[in-house]
């Protein structure tokens, strides 16, 4: 079971003026600290040093020993931690495993990149760095982050001055005792910094890289980069499987909703529900059977696929993610579109007066289902890159904005028809992509 | 990687009138060797070794370099093989790994069984049996078996004759170059069958035990035994998920099937679509709406309920078995199920006159997709032993039984009713057990 070293001795002054100590700085209702503890355990950390320096006791006092957390956290005080981050590391040797994560309270990052690096295959006495060599991106300032030289999987050079590099510092290191030594050399040399040591482990050819490019991460250093955290995280939120709808409309605003309701204590759990109670008004309002009322229903129903999209995002944006919250969603959301059709056949047959009216509001029904049925095989393989994801997925963005805008139009048996044959259809060929696909990955 | 040695040297004189040599004795159409190598194949073994002597060309004409299989074979020649198995496993000596799988092509088996073994840590020098506690069972001959005296996990006395034993031999072992060692003495000492090379070990202490009491595994030495195995292998088709219906009938009526279809060469997807053309044609007869009709859709629909379960056991007693053919079967019935209960509400609508039978139909539509659409984490949960199994589980058996019993008495709305009315309840009733399970699964 590996554990994770964390540096949080520092003052941070570039923040202090906002948030005093910086490691406490919240995103989204959720401290920089207390996301790099959530993060690791994600990616299967349960066991956590961290080392305190500047207002230690007001850190130790709001993290605790981390059971909230469901993880295990030991502080190490660094009453030096003036000098520079590297003294901070080096006091926690002898307090370490022979391999363990060091992470930096200030440098946000996704759990993917941290389980790419913990498998990494590490050699005794070496370190190595998460790099990204993408110098373009907007999550770091190029001008104030630290540079490196790689070459063959081994930096050469590592800076915030040096003039030739190829990739950046993402501040995630997996480390052996071999970066004690490097500091107690460069300390004795006067230099206190972290990047001093890692300079030696690099001249000794010590300090490898592993290339973590196109993973989330981003240095919290100034309050503009806080801003700029928090838009890259809402960004994290659009999801390889949205449909169009949701990429283009829903996700845009349900993001912004989200953002403004995670400063508040609100679950996920509670915002389903918000949103399955608002599908039951539009269903409701559909067996009113009148223009304005069917009006107001398809108004209503394309809020809540809206609002659909924040329990996730917030689950997300707070670490608030469970099996269970996922399963109330999809199991809500098929009762509300089972109701929303009921409503809508119901409000159709009463106009026209048409029995076969029910037989198309059956059609649609099932077809509906159908899509959210074969939804889970079908997501797995797209995010496996198995099957083609270009191709428009129909998906309930999508079914919703039809009722949405059939309302507009007073079209509601057109929308039932359309429907009854697109969602059939869809069925349809996903039996045929699901062969080809499931027969793929059982080929490899 | 780990490989497997199969040993499938000898007559198996008690099966030679029937076939010969055993190891290309079928069942269910799928060879002894065959069996061995495909469970094997499950736990993930993808190297073989085969010790082939009665008949070697035969063996290695029929089963070939494995690529039907998917998996990699090489033969080992032992002419020597009249002399006893033990001369067999000791041919293979320089052709394994230092550890390795040992097992005899007249021992069935299931693969979890072989994966409990596969994370046996196994000391140097030692061999590990898997042992049956369990000396009450129908899947072996007493008389002759190999019974073990086993004491803190190691193997104190074995033997056909031994007087005091607690276990048997399911001839499922992992070892490593000790086992040669142990032969090399017990030949010199003229004792040539595996039984003295492992009497040996476990006088040394090196014999270690894996208790697998529950596993299925069958010792096919005669034709009764074969006749046994085929039992068993048909009682293994009863899963713990059948609801009532299923294990008091369905699955009763439908391994009789399978067992007679398996001699033939039928798919499981042809299975598959053959039952739900049955559906559709119980769906079409409820249509016509009359009470004949009506009593004969009734009775298809039982009839393809029954067949429905022909596709998984033809695939598990052929080893067919694919993720697609899960998931068209899982599709095909939920459009059965569709196509059905639009049928029965029509049947009834046109019967009764009542427009609100469209509204119940409706509702039973949506419950029992529901119903569906949980089954997965629900089942998931329910074999994990994290939900309560004893509850009745409303599926699609017990679904199809309820409509089966009311065309008999001509009670189409009713069963719509008892439909609408139970499969939501039952859906209500499973949030709240899955929100039981998943917390419960989270914590664990």
């Amino acid at each position: 079971m590996v554990e994770a070293l964390i540096i949080a001795a520092g003052q941070g002054s570039r923040l202090r003026k906002f948030y005093s100590p910086k490691p406490l700085a919240p995103i989204f209702g959720v401290r920089l600290l207390e996301r790099i503890i959530l993060e690791a355990k994600m990616a299967g950390v349960r066991k956590f040093k961290i080392v305190v320096g500047y207002k230690a006791n007001k850190i130790k006092r709001e993290i605790g020993n981390g059971k909230k957390y469901g993880v295990h956290i030991e502080y190490i005080c660094n009453p030096e931690w003036e000098k520079g981050n590297g003294v901070s590391v080096l006091k926690a040797k002898g307090h370490m495993p022979e391999k363990f994560l060091l992470l930096m309270s200030d440098h946000l990052f996704d759990s993917t990149m941290l389980e790419k690096l913990l498998k990494y295959d590490l050699e005794p006495g070496h370190c190595v760095l998460c790099v990204d060599k993408n110098l373009e991106g907007d999550h770091f300032a190029l001008d104030d982050v630290t540079k490196v030289w790689a070459e063959n999987g081994h930096i050469r050079a590592i800076g915030k001055e040096i003039e030739r590099y190829n990739a950046v510092d993402t501040g995630v290191f997996m480390c052996t005792s071999g970066i004690f030594e490097a500091l107690e050399k460069s300390i004795a040399q006067g230099q206190y910094s972290l990047a001093a040591g890692n300079q030696i482990l690099a001249r000794e050819g010590r300090l490898n890289t592993l290339d973590v490019t196109g993973h989330f991460w981003v240095d919290v250093d100034n309050e503009e980069a806080l801003q700029k955290a928090r838009e890259i995280l809402i960004r994290q939120l659009f999801k390889p499987t949205d449909g169009p709808i949701s990429r283009t409309v829903n996700r845009r605003l349900s993001t912004r909703i989200s953002a403004y309701l995670a400063q508040y204590n609100v679950s996920p759990n509670m915002i389903t529900l918000f949103s399955f109670g608002l599908s039951m008004l539009s269903a409701a309002l559909f067996f009113m059977a009148n223009y304005w009322a069917v009006l107001a229903a398809g108004i209503t129903a394309q809020l809540s696929s809206i609002l659909d999209g924040c329990d996730g995002e917030i689950a997300r944006l707070k670490f608030k993610f469970s099996t269970f919250g996922e399963w109330l969603d999809r199991i809500l959301d098929r009762y509300a579109d089972g109701f929303m059709i009921l409503g809508m056949t119901f409000a159709s047959w009463k106009t026209l007066g048409h029995d076969w009216v029910w037989l198309v509001g059956f059609l649609a029904l099932t077809g509906t289902f159908m899509n959210s049925y074969t939804a889970q095989p079908y997501d797995r393989l797209l995010k496996k890159n198995l099957i083609n994801g270009r191709q428009v997925r129909l998906g309930r963005d999508v079914r919703i904005f039809i009722i949405f805008l059939g309302t507009l139009f007073n079209q509601l048996f057109m929308v039932l028809m359309l429907l009854a044959v697109i969602t059939n259809l869809e069925s349809i060929r996903r039996i045929f992509v699901l062969r080809y696909g499931l027969q793929l990955e059982e080929t490899i």
